[in-house]
């Protein structure tokens, strides 16, 4: 149980968090690569936050917007949890559609509305209250504490690979937690314990040299945009799986403990398919329940094709060229390196007689699974049902978050994804929102998590 | 046999009637929708020539460039012969690329070089000549002739339709011939005996309302652009033939005559796949000789495809929409209207759940097969076998020359194809060419037709 001062401390200080935080919310630090220094104020504001809190913060500039580092050394020999966070924000536009300025924010309803009130300036605050409430209830926090804000997420965190290897020694730490996902739904707590990793291609498939008549070149020559949509299609069999031999070898199955928890959230395949303006969810391997598809299972889709004539009405030829975009969603333990050469290999030997064909890798990223059972998860997962009252579900997500697999692969760290958000809160959209009670008890659960790190390592 | 006093006059004339052709292609008579007015000249030398070649002749206005009609009546109980020719030609762009000015026509190493000087007014000429012959050596042409001229035959003809409606009358006749194709090659003087028609469809292919990220929605919602993919690939099979049910039903078999002229024709399959950049002639079903795949058998194309991301680099999507042009050349006895409807049933057949598909058609047009005996065929091959010194091999054309369509729908006319073109005439393109034996013996050829026409008639 968390130490009964620091959650008494939480709150009776819940207007002056808020007020903090809302300062935060009116900085309009957009991500933004042509004027990395419109963000310089707001990095500022965060570095002497944490120094008032007792923390060393320094200011780091790279090629981006500048870093934020802080630091509170404790115990030497207590446990170091490095969080991070970030301070970028999504453009606002378009701003018509706000129903309040998106850099005053505002309270509605228990709502906090601004760009960032979520994503992720309020998720990170939660972490800094809970330090506050500590320094304040016994003057300093629980175990070693680093914080790493950044400024440039929101475009793909573009510089973060050369910091985390140039700062690897400043940033080392036992374990790692963010709070930049969300909770499936009000309902549940969650955390989110596997992110897919990607492998991107494009493929060119060539014909002849020049677009050629249809009728009289029609029986003779090979058709590259037939060719590339045969191609296509010979990805996927009949039941939805990817054919590129080996594509599912060592693929982890999720834990039974998991799949219970995940039917037992009730996806409503249903609704989700109306609110998309589809009759029904038919992607993916036959026979699998939709979560299980799109969180555990490794998926393919062309994201784009073109060939040929595209322009209104008719014009009769056997295109010269199509090229599609073609990329896959890994889960652990795929390998993109592995993943590729299988995908080319499969593409030469299905490149009819006629076509060449070319593939290009436009993207590689490693597919991450935390561990559900270790010091910084248990913590956490602790800290979540202490906080929100019911033991957290054990989520995935379909998506990529390329910063957890950087920090894994740089830092080597026990992470933790104790997103707060919740599913209403038009993350990137306008009236962007964040639940105050989220904000609230997310602070417990931060102050919890520290409490038992230390707890747990003692 | 030819009357040979024709066959001398011809020959003795070559200069003049050179000299004639010239005048003609110093027109800049170019198929022009936006100032049809700029080829009245063009079409007012060519009526006057008529007239002094006895014909009634006059300019008949539409909604294009001026028709040019020419009748010469000798006989109402002889045959009547309809000549088809057009005056307009492609425009002469890039200027660059010729040797000399495209309307100042020269002779080269016997070869007349100009815009137009095969396609179509050398050939057209070579008719014309053979009035001129006939006109001076027994006051008249031994059948009822009448030429109709059009001069927008480059854009389509986009109004001979309503043109042969409202004058069917005036263009009543037995036969119809027309210069405006060509000889296999040099060696093998050819009748054109069919052409392919066309059914030309837009699918387009919607999933979600739309486009959603790959990741979050990957491994639930169908993609457009696979469901298209998979689409376009089901309608062949893998022995390259084309899948919808019905579709070939009806198609007619080429003779035995033809196949074995064909065979004769030697075709190198190496050599052409090497003019167009591809290694081998792959496309159509397996086990045919090529000409029979391009000549006499029907194709099905994928002219162009389009969806989701087709920029640079990579963007995870999942495309809301994706669209192809699918077309199909059809030969006798298909018909536009079956295989529409036959289409369509595949494609609802074909669209996976979660998809919903949708097909326009953009253009149908019946294949023309010409009959190779009758009386219009018979004269012609006999005429050509005279002129030329070989009897003339049977051939097909892989395109379609929707014109030939449109006379027999309108006019029902025996129709012969008595093409005198080249290979290397570069048609439509810089330095246009026609041979002068070709254009001397196609006199020869036309003059020998007209009497043919006759001696078979009485």
């Amino acid at each position: 149980m968390l130490n009964a001062a620091v959650k008494t401390w939480l709150d009776d200080h819940r207007q002056d968090h808020l007020d903090q935080l809302m300062e935060l919310l009116r900085f309009p630090s957009i991500a933004n690569v042509t004027d990395p220094d419109h963000c310089t104020p707001c990095a500022e504001w965060l570095a002497k936050h944490f120094q008032r809190l007792g923390f060393e913060a320094e200011i780091l500039l790279g090629d981006g917007p500048p870093y934020v580092l802080a630091e509170r050394v404790v115990n030497p020999a207590a446990p170091t949890v490095l969080l991070y966070g970030h301070y970028d924000v999504q453009p606002p536009e378009p701003l018509e559609l706000w129903d309040s300025p998106p850099f005053e924010p505002v309270v509605k309803d228990g709502w906090l509305v601004a760009r960032g009130a979520n994503d992720d300036k309020g998720q990170l605050f939660a972490h800094v209250m809970a330090i506050d409430a500590w320094t304040a209830v016994a003057g300093s926090p629980p175990v070693n504490v680093k914080f790493l804000i950044e400024g440039e997420e929101e475009i793909g965190s573009p510089h973060i690979e050369p910091f985390l290897e140039t700062h690897a020694d400043r940033l080392a730490a036992d374990a790692l937690a963010l709070s930049d996902t969300g909770f499936y739904d009000a309902a549940h707590p969650s955390i989110t314990t596997a992110l897919r990793g990607l492998c991107y291609f494009e493929i060119n498939c060539t014909g002849p040299s020049h677009d050629l008549h249809s009728g009289l070149e029609g029986g003779l020559v090979a058709n590259p945009a037939t060719a590339l949509a045969r191609l296509i299609a010979s990805l996927h069999d009949a039941a939805g799986r990817v054919t590129i031999p080996g594509f599912y070898d060592g693929v982890v199955q999720p834990a039974a403990e998991e799949l219970r928890q995940w039917q037992d959230l009730g996806f409503d395949a249903h609704a989700h398919a109306a609110e998309l303006g589809i009759d029904c969810l038919a992607a993916g391997e036959a026979g699998l329940d939709p979560l299980v598809r799109n969180w555990a299972r490794p998926t393919l889709e062309c994201n784009g094709i073109v060939g040929g004539y595209t322009g209104p009405g008719s014009k009769t030829i056997i295109p010269s060229r199509a090229t599609a975009k073609i990329s896959m969603r890994l889960v652990a333990n795929q390998d993109p390196a592995t993943i590729d050469a299988a995908f080319r290999a499969f593409v030469a030997e299905h490149t009819p007689a006629g076509i060449t064909s070319e593939v290009t890798s436009l993207a590689h990223g490693r597919p991450v699974l935390l561990a559900t059972d270790s010091p910084a998860a248990r913590s956490g997962r602790d800290a979540m049902a202490e906080a929100f009252g019911s033991e957290p579900t054990l989520i995935r997500c379909g998506a990529s978050v390329p910063i957890v697999e950087s920090f894994q692969r740089h830092l080597g760290l026990d992470a933790v994804l104790l997103g707060l958000g919740l599913p209403e809160d038009r993350l990137h959209s306008p009236n962007e929102q964040f639940k105050l009670s989220q904000l609230y008890h997310g602070a417990v659960m931060s102050a919890a998590f520290l409490q038992n790190l230390r707890d747990r390592a003692s």
